[in-house]
Order: structure tokens, then C-alpha cells, then sequence
């Protein structure tokens, strides 16, 4: 069924060049949060860029975002530049934009890395590849670049046309990716079927998985004001309505210890669990050992791994964050803080209305507060907000996707959802008007943003094996 | 009946003259809580080491109390000396220790001051002397040297033996000042028959005040822990017991906005409030006003003048001061902190017993986080404790201050407490065996600690006048 069987062949054979490329890849620290490494980041796309040339794809393009906004030390710090590529352009084919990106966190070895960070360190014995940015997300990125090669020297055609898109600035929040992709979504990414993310994980160390969903995440702060300034408590404690007080009952009205969301109406808004949506979690190889070695504790609300799936991807999450204007030192000081902040935040799922919840928070807590009949003032806001995303896992993508890891692991991938998000997914979703899949190339385990950060050899050689037949499996497929 | 009106006549006098070496004294940045000005603290000691010889005093020593424990930058860092010295030592006489202290807060002219804090401004229009220390409490403490030497030169013997006791630490905590008066008890403090302290301010500012109690503090932290480090709340949110919810129920379990606590028995161990003590509150001259100007706000929790005070004095208080370990910063950070400290005071006064009230701290919080159910670890324990203390304001020395307040002012002085703490006062009190008396020189509006700190300069002279009188006063009293 898969006729590109050559194609595997010489990832196997091309093995040990690809982790090469990979090592010389690894080796710029390119970390986009450290204003300093920015030549570093930039130098890393001109890297891409080279091996674009080499492997023949064309109207390689950097797409420089201007700018920095501030906080920023130096003001006319520039964006790293957005790398896009094309390989093929041939209209009778379906187009694939694969999205990742070059930059990575910050690492040094004296954060106990067991080698240098940015240098490829291959265990033979473990069979692993351990470096900043091998599974986060460098490794994928140039998984791709390998895949078009390895098409290429096989003698095939490549199934599809290919559109890169990696940007420098992911680990410090894709500043200006969003409006890149806005202002291409009918130029350089016009005629795109299908957008493509290998960013995220596993959910365990075994079993492949493709990721359908994402929590949004909605950010409020509430903030109580009295005083004129900080007062002592020696003075002022005992007389003053002192807004801590008030703060601590509103956030305490928020969420209890067992989780639950106790603004009224928000529950009503999630989505019904279907018993089509319930089989999903069936046989979905995690346990709460897994929670518990991921969390250091035991503290977790449930021991079924189904209700901890189920509450971290498909449940709506209160988080309290912490209170800014109170003391919060190390120590004992005797203040009265006049003006505080509580930080929260929901985290969203289908079918939340975002503005129908900030709604909902904001009267809450003014309802609260409006009882504590306290003279001093309550103020609710939102910060920021993220919606979620959910995507059919059972459409053409994630079909072929699917068919792919079967071919290569023998196993059906497990279908998961992340409690987190990844904001640019929904926007390659509304602007290209496309689905979107994630394609997970490393293990739960991989580490990234830890100490000693690796992949597996193993998943960088099937996960390449998997994009290729996932590109061959999707151009076959009827519709998109 | 005050047979020293020479004195009073040379204090005017040698007005000029006080207020020249008060501005040699505030000349000197003597700021103990900054590291690289301990040898202009210890400079101002020996500035006045030369104005106790030139004055007469004797037996001067400069106490060393060694290196200053850590947090410091120099582990060598010498705490500043405490200055002793006496003025006469007739058996036949009583014998007076003055309290007081040379060092300061910080001050720079950027923060706002209208001339430079270390250079003493005198208003002639407004009568004011301004400068860092001239209320807070170099001005007092010169005043008593002003004192003995008009004694001197109007050809009168002083009618007490004088002991002074200045330390250079107090805006610091006092460090190593209670081993002194420990270790001294018996031998340059011995035979002490009173302390008085002139180290805190009147209540408002026309009306003379004499304080006979202080609020004492116990601090309190609970920490409650539980992941292995911080999480993520997109992964955990909603599947983990998150310690900062926790946290936020069992700190709004201890007191309400309306200021009560909600402690189990912390209100009994409150002394009653008899019809005597009540009517030490009537007409004292304090307002809602004043209190509202203090707090920069109109958040108080009573109306009533009396209430107000009522509650700064003789009631306790509960104070939510912050939390250690979440998030306190600007923005928003999606963290679920793994393990939080709350921390808050109780304001203590008769008849309260520290240690029981620790227990019912303790084992409130205990009740409430077990009701929880949670997961988490949740410890209460005391950071540092300081007692109340209260006087009696009919005794030998309040009587003595009283009359003198009432021949240089005019008026009876209200007789006042404080909220907050003066530890060195029950250190006096339990170690000499003796009364303390707190004698301020200052108004209410001397911005202590503040920018354009001032003193008055009727204050600065009536103040001296009003130290002279109760020299004599309490000499010719019974008793002590
Ligand atoms: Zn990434
Ligand atoms: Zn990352
Ligand atoms: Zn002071
Ligand atoms: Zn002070």
C-alpha cells in the first residue's frame, strides 16, 4: 500500500548523516529569550537556510518581523526572521504547510546537564541523542529537511508540494508570527490543504500519539485597593479594612481543594462528553504513577487515569498563580500592603464563549466582594486570552497520520488533547482556513526545557518514516 | 513649686547652640541598614563620646557587640557601639536611664525631600528643623545632653543620677542591644529607679501625650507544599491539589473584613475592658480624620474616635502580610507554585499568653486545612514573637512626667498607647527590674521614617523643658 518503501531505506541509510546535521544544528545556542544570543538565533536560520539550498527546495525567504517590543534592554533589537521554503509547486498536488521552530530555551551544563548542552551528544548505549533543542523542537525541523532529501535520493517525487514555516521566537512567546501569517494566508500560504505541527510530545514513553486538542487559557487578575500606601500593621492592623483580607476571600470563592470551579455558570458551558468522545480515552496508555513521576507527588485529585485525562484536556482548570503588591519575601515584614493583585487563571475547552466567561468571573468576584461589605475597591480583569482548539481526529490529516504510525510502529497512535496551548495552531486554522494536526516526534519523557533534554535515535528515524508516509498517505486520500 | 526656672530661662538661652548640635549630629549619615555607612554610625557615636566629655558626663564607655550575623555582605561587618556614660553617682539620689538612638533610616534628596535629609533645614517661617533623625531620634537624644548641660550652667546640680543608653541599631533590630542590658543588669544599669524612653511621638499635633503600652506581635508563616517543583497549569491545572488554593482557604479562615479574628479563643484571653480604663480614653484628641489622613483613605472599619483607638491599643489585630513562594510579579505566569508560605501577625495585648496563643494559631489552621481533604502537607509555625507591655500611667514616673508636661505645655497629656512594638521596652522593664516611661518629644506629623522628616522647633524646646522638669518631678516623688 505504501510505495515508497525506498524512501525508508534511506532514512536508514542516510541515519547516521541526519544526526550529523542535526549536531551541527544543536550546536547554535540559538536561545531567543537571551537578548545576547540573538546573533546566535539569526545565525541558526541562515544554518536552515543553507540546508534548504542543498536539498533543493525553492523561494526560500526570511521573513523579518521587525522590531522587538518592549521589555527589551536594546531598543532596536530585531525579530528573528520567520524561514519559509517551498518544495514543489506543482497544482495537481496537495499543498502541506509543516510548521516548527529553530529557537530554544536556555541551557548551561552548570544547570547539571550531564554533557554541554549545545553539543549533540549520541549515548550509544541508550541509543539516545542528548542536546538543548534535539526534541524541542530541532529535531523535528530538520526531520522534515531529511524527509525531502531522503524522497529525493530515493528517486521519487515528493507526494505533495511542502511549505516550511519556522520561526526564531516560539520559546518567547511567536511575537509577530501571527500577523506573518495573516498577512501570507493568500500569498505565500495560498492553496495550503493542510498545516502540519511536530511540536509537542508523547504522552508516555511507548506508544505514538496524535494530539487533537488544546485547552485556551483565560488570565484575570483581581485587583483590591484602599490605602494610600503600604501601611504598618502595628498602627494601622485592627482599624483599616486591609485589602489582603477581601483578596483572600475572593480567590477563595473561585475553586475549592477538589478542583471544582465554583463560579456559577461555567460548567454549564463545557461541552457534554459523548460516548463516542468517551471511547477515545479507552486503552490510552497512561497511569497515575505517570502523574504522579511528573508532578514529584502524590497530590493528584484523581486515580483514574481516564478522569486525569479527562480533567486535564477535556474539563475547564481554575489555577491560582499568586498575589502581586504583598509581601513576598523570604522572612517577616509588618506591612499592610495597600494595593494588591490575585492572579488566576481558567484554563478553556469546548464549548466556553470566551467573553460570556469573563462575564461570569468578573460578576462573581464583584459578587463576593460586594458582600464582604469592605470600603475598599474590588476590580476585576482579564489579561490575556487563548482560546482552545479541537480538530476532528478522525479527518483526512489525522486519518493519514494515523495510517502512517501504523505502518511504522505497528501500533495505532493513541488520539490525545494537551491541557495546555499552543496559540498558533488556531491561527494557521482561521487564516488557511485548514486543519491543522499535530505529529508528535519525541517521547513525555524527552525533557524538553529541562536538564539533559534528548531525543531517542528511535524517534527521530520513525518519526521521519512517519512524515513521509504521512505526506504519502494524505496525497492519496480523497478530499483534505 | 519647680525651683529650677534658670533652667528653663537657659534652655531658651542656649537655643542657638542646641540647634547647631543637633545639625552637627544629623550631619552624619548614620544609617544602620545600609552596609557601607556603618563608619559614619560609629563616626556619629564618637561625635557623641566628644559631647558627653565636653558636657561632663563620666565613665564613658563605647559597648561593642560584635560582628552582625548574616544576611550580611561583609561577614566581618562590626555591629555599632551602644554608648554609656553617667551624670553624676550620688547613693543619695535616684537614678535615671535614658534610652534613645543615634542611628537613622535611609534618606537621599531623590526621594523627594525638599532640601537635603542630611543637612538641617530650618524653617524659620514655620519654626521647623529639617533633616533625616531629627525627630526619629537624634533630636531627643540631644536633648538630653541640652538638658544636663542647662543644669550645668545655670549653677545647679542635676537631681538624679543620669545613665544614657544610646545604641546605633535600632532601625536594624536593635541586634545585640538585649545581651547588653542583660549582661549590664547588675553592673552599670545597677541601681537603676526608672528607664525613660524618648523614642515615639504624640498622637496628633498640638496635644502632649505620655504612653504607657505597646501592642506586642506574634508572626506567623503556614507553608503549605505538595508537587516536587512548580508545574505548569495548562498540564496540572485541574488535576493536581494546588497548594496556593489551599493556602487561600485557611488564610481566610483567620479573620474577616470587617477585622474580627475567627480564632477560637483568642478573644478570651483579651483583658476586659473596665469603666477606669475606658475613661483614660475619653477626650483624647484624635479624630476619623486624623486616622483617615494617616492611611491616605477612608477605609477605616469604625467611626467612632474612641473605637479606633480602642482598637490600635488594647484589642488585637490580625494582619495578612503576603505569600512566599507564588507567583508576585507583574504579568502573568501560568505557574501552580509547589509550595506556598503565607504569612500574617496577631497584634498581642493583655491579657493574652503567647504561648497559648500560638497553640490556637496552630491548631485553628490545622482544623481548617484537614477539613480540606487535600493532599498537600500544611505546617503553621511562629517566625518571632515580641510581647505586649503596658504601664501603669499613675505611677511614680508617669506622675512626674505628667506634672512636668502640665508646667511647660499647660495642659494634663493624654495618656496613650501604641499598636505597634517597642521591643527594648520590656527588656528594660523585666532586666532592671524598673517602671518605663515613654516621654515623646515629637508631633504626630513628624513624618518619621519619612521624606522632610521635622521637628518642631517649640517641640525640640519644650520638649528639653519638659525632660528637665521630670528630672526634678520624679526626684522629689515617693517611691519610685
Ligand atoms: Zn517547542
Ligand atoms: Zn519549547
Ligand atoms: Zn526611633
Ligand atoms: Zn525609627
Amino acid at each position: 500500500e505504501f510505495p515508497y518503501g525506498k524512501v525508508f531505506a534511506k532514512i536508514d541509510e542516510l541515519k547516521p548523516q541526519f544526526i550529523d546535521t542535526l549536531g551541527k544544528a544543536v550546536k547554535i545556542p540559538a536561545v531567543s529569550g537571551d537578548e545576547s544570543l540573538r546573533p546566535m538565533v539569526v545565525r541558526k536560520a541562515h544554518f536552515l537556510v543553507g540546508e534548504l539550498q542543498r536539498i533543493g527546495f525553492t523561494d526560500i525567504q526570511l521573513k523579518h518581523l521587525g522590531t522587538q517590543p518592549p521589555p527589551v534592554e536594546d531598543e532596536n533589537l530585531q525579530l528573528p526572521p520567520v524561514v519559509l521554503s517551498r518544495y514543489g509547486n506543482d497544482p495537481k498536488k496537495k499543498t502541506i504547510v509543516v510548521y516548527g521552530h529553530y529557537d530554544v530555551q536556555p541551557a548551561s551544563f552548570e544547570d547539571g546537564w550531564d554533557t554541554e548542552p549545545f553539543e549533540l551528544y549520541v549515548d550509544e548505549e541508550k541509543q539516545l541523542m542528548r542536546a538543548r533543542g534535539s526534541t524541542d523542537d530541532t529535531g523535528p525541523v530538520i526531520g522534515w529537511f531529511n524527509v525531502v532529501q531522503a524522497y529525493k535520493e530515493s528517486g521519487f517525487e515528493l507526494p505533495v508540494n511542502l511549505i516550511t514555516c519556522f520561526e526564531g521566537m516560539e520559546e518567547s512567546g511567536s511575537i509577530g508570527l501571527d500577523g506573518l501569517i495573516v498577512e501570507e494566508a493568500d500569498k505565500y500560504f495560498k492553496g495550503t490543504d493542510a498545516v502540519c505541527i511536530s511540536d509537542n510530545y508523547w504522552l508516555g514513553t511507548t506508544k505514538p500519539v496524535l494530539t487533537y486538542g488544546l485547552r485556551g487559557c483565560n488570565y484575570y487578575q483581581t485587583t483590591i485597593e484602599g490605602p494610600g500606601a503600604d501601611l504598618h500593621s502595628g498602627i494601622f492592623g485592627g482599624i483599616i479594612a486591609e485589602p489582603m483580607v477581601d483578596l483572600v476571600q475572593v480567590l477563595g470563592s473561585l475553586v475549592d481543594s477538589k478542583g471544582k470551579i465554583l463560579i456559577d455558570g461555567v460548567d454549564d458551558m463545557v461541552a457534554p462528553l459523548t460516548e463516542k468522545e468517551a471511547k477515545l480515552y479507552d486503552g490510552i496508555d497512561f497511569t497515575l504513577d505517570d502523574l504522579n513521576a511528573a508532578s514529584g507527588s502524590d497530590t493528584s485529585l484523581y486515580k483514574n487515569p481516564k478522569d486525569i485525562l479527562m480533567h486535564r484536556w477535556r474539563y475547564p482548570s481554575l489555577s491560582l498563580h499568586g498575589v502581586e503588591g504583598a509581601f513576598s519575601s523570604q522572612g517577616a515584614k509588618t506591612v499592610v500592603p495597600a494595593k494588591v493583585h490575585g492572579k488566576f487563571s481558567i484554563r478553556t475547552v469546548p464549548d466556553m464563549d470566551s467573553e460570556k466567561l469573563n462575564k461570569l468571573v468578573i460578576a462573581h468576584c464583584d459578587k463576593v466582594f460586594s458582600k464582604l461589605e469592605s470600603p475598599n475597591t474590588c476590580k476585576t480583569e482579564l489579561i490575556h486570552d487563548g482560546d482552545y482548539w479541537i480538530s476532528d481526529p478522525n479527518n483526512t490529516s489525522f486519518t493519514a497520520a494515523s495510517k502512517a504510525t501504523e505502518l511504522v510502529y505497528g501500533v495505532s497512535p493513541d488520539l490525545t488533547r494537551e491541557g495546555g496551548s499552543i496559540p498558533i495552531t488556531l491561527t494557521f486554522e482561521q487564516q488557511l482556513k485548514t486543519s491543522v494536526l499535530l505529529l508528535p516526534m519525541g517521547r513525555g519523557d524527552d525533557g524538553a526545557h529541562s536538564v539533559n533534554e534528548k531525543l531517542d535515535i528511535s524517534n527521530y528515524v520513525n518519526g521521519m518514516k512517519t512524515m513521509a508516509a504521512y505526506l504519502h498517505y494524505y496525497a492519496v486520500a480523497e478530499g483534505k
